[in-house]
């Protein structure tokens, strides 16, 4: 592309919206850098030139132009474990100390301990203890804080690497892409909205606003002259399954015409956003690459993917091919 | 301002957002036309000017400058009665053919009679009850359908024009002065968010994503191939008094640096948003004009003022007294 094409593209990616995108596929293509070839680049460009192409059937302005991305396993990795779950638990060691009443009760007893199989054990109602135990009963801006600094000093046990440099290199592409087509993007996870706003700008380019996730309930306080709002242990909105739909509705207010997933929690998420009027995109990131990554689908209980997957063919979604689609999956990676 | 100048503002007016805007006020107060000087404008363009001035010691970023406005009272008028209460009257209306078991049921029966006053006498229960009717067991999209039918034919009972055309046109205008300087506007309302987001766009130049309301329960269905989400007769959020800052931060996840309201349901979106770190700023539209609009504060129902005037004394937010500061009220007011 020529300086100027160049710098419009820059200014774009950089703003975050445009409000004159084009079909101009042609000199972005350059955004997708770590996408191989094939009927997956191919899909995701062709939907785009379809839709931005001034005075075409498909054409879409650009505040409708509304995608949302699944967090665990299509923007990050979400082996061994969920990232927010090994927070959860390097919270609860580092909390101990202020809780001798830890020593005699699970979960906290064998998260001290080590013993993560047994901390786990204990199902729903021992994830419910954790999370209520490690994210809440503080004010928003204090649980900012103490997600600000555990990002930025933990490591993810196999690249050892900051969670945040384990995140795809060809979605963080993708995003960039879209949004130089004038898409607005956005997260629908069913990690907790609050541990993601703390740094989704500054890693994927999506401010906080732009991050629809689980949440708990919330409470107002005056203290003197200062307000705060504090995190109740009470589960307002689970952004799993039918509930993304739900958190999509009640955050953007917008069908979206783009969905990516990687797992059944997204399934009803790629429905709402498919079965819509007009031109609509599905995705899923299908985790095939055990050497870059891992491999698992319909076994796994991380990122189950099963229904989804089937789902994919009978509705023409496109299926990403980690193995085989992505000429790196990490930033780190070479190309 | 020259040419240049001129698209700049424009275009950034019309996207909504811009990335790089700096202290400039001098070439845009021309979007403040409707605006007397005196003490209101000054205090808006003095405190826009200090936040945007790049390298002084009060300059926010572009992506921290989050504005928010309640709408009735703020943005509108909500004379003689809230208008999305005129909304659900008019809906009874329509319904009672289908209803005939509102022959005898209060609050319908009152309604279709044209005895007001019985009808809401009954007080939350009632209200319960007429919105439920009203609001919900639709879907979203049948809903919005239903809203803007209604917002495209319904006549204001005083000035018999559109509820849209009765808008404060200085805050039209100053919405569109701050988006002019980077900032991003929000509604956060005690209104219903699904009432007001298919209009916001074409009469305040806000996106339905930009918009906090109350709202009900959602439930997402599958019929057949297609996808719908259905609005159900429970409450998920009273978006007024100290569920505003809960509405801010469950949909925006920021503090914002600057609030606007009109009645004591503004007080803690006031208090959470001025009491952050940094230049704040809050305004009361203090509503003192019977001859162009309405006149009423402590003693109200409507727009009730009490607290949050005295709060605005004692914590130096700006009081826009309409009748001295705004030139015209409504767009088709003679300036």
């Amino acid at each position: 592309m020529n300086m100027l094409q160049g710098l419009a593209v820059a200014s774009l990616v950089i703003s975050g919206r445009c409000c004159f995108a084009q079909s101009d596929t042609g000199s972005t293509d350059s955004l997708l850098l770590s996408w191989n070839e094939g009927p997956s680049k191919a899909a995701i460009t062709g939907f785009v030139q379809r839709v931005t192409k001034m005075g075409g059937n498909d054409f879409i302005p650009v505040p409708a132009r509304i995608a949302v991305f699944d967090n665990d396993g299509t923007l990050w990795t979400e082996q061994p474990m969920y990232n927010q779950l090994a927070f959860a638990l390097d919270r609860v060691k580092d909390m101990a100390p202020q809780h001798p009443e830890w020593n005699t009760r699970e979960p906290f007893k064998s998260i001290v301990a080590g013993d993560l199989k047994k901390a786990l054990s204990g199902g729903e109602q021992t994830a419910a203890e954790l999370l209520a135990a490690t994210h809440t009963g503080m004010t928003t801006e204090d649980f900012e804080r103490i997600v600000q600094e555990w990002i930025a000093s933990a490591k993810h046990p196999r690249y050892q690497r900051p969670y945040t440099e384990c995140v795809y290199q060809p979605m963080i592409e993708l995003l960039s892409y879209l949004r130089a087509h004038g898409f607005k993007t956005y997260i629908v996870s069913g990690g907790g909205i609050e541990f993601m706003r703390p740094w989704t700008e500054k890693v994927y380019g999506i401010p906080p606003e732009q991050v629809v996730g689980s949440r708990g309930k919330l409470r107002f306080e005056m203290r003197g002259e200062r307000s705060v709002i504090i995190k109740l242990p009470e589960i307002d909105l689970v952004d799993d399954h039918a509930g993304k739909p739900v958190g999509i509705q009640q955050l953007i207010g917008r069908r979206p015409i783009a969905a990516f997933g990687n797992s059944d929690g997204d399934l009803e998420m790629l429905q709402w956003t498919t079965s819509g009027d007009g031109p609509r995109f599905g995705l899923i990131v299908h985790h095939t690459d055990a050497e870059r990554e891992w491999a698992y689908d319909r076994q796994s209980h991380v990122g189950h993917l099963d229904k989804a997957l089937d789902a994919a063919t009978t509705r023409g979604w496109t299926v990403v091919d980690m193995k085989r689609d992505w000429k790196r999956v990490f930033p780190f990676d070479k190309p």
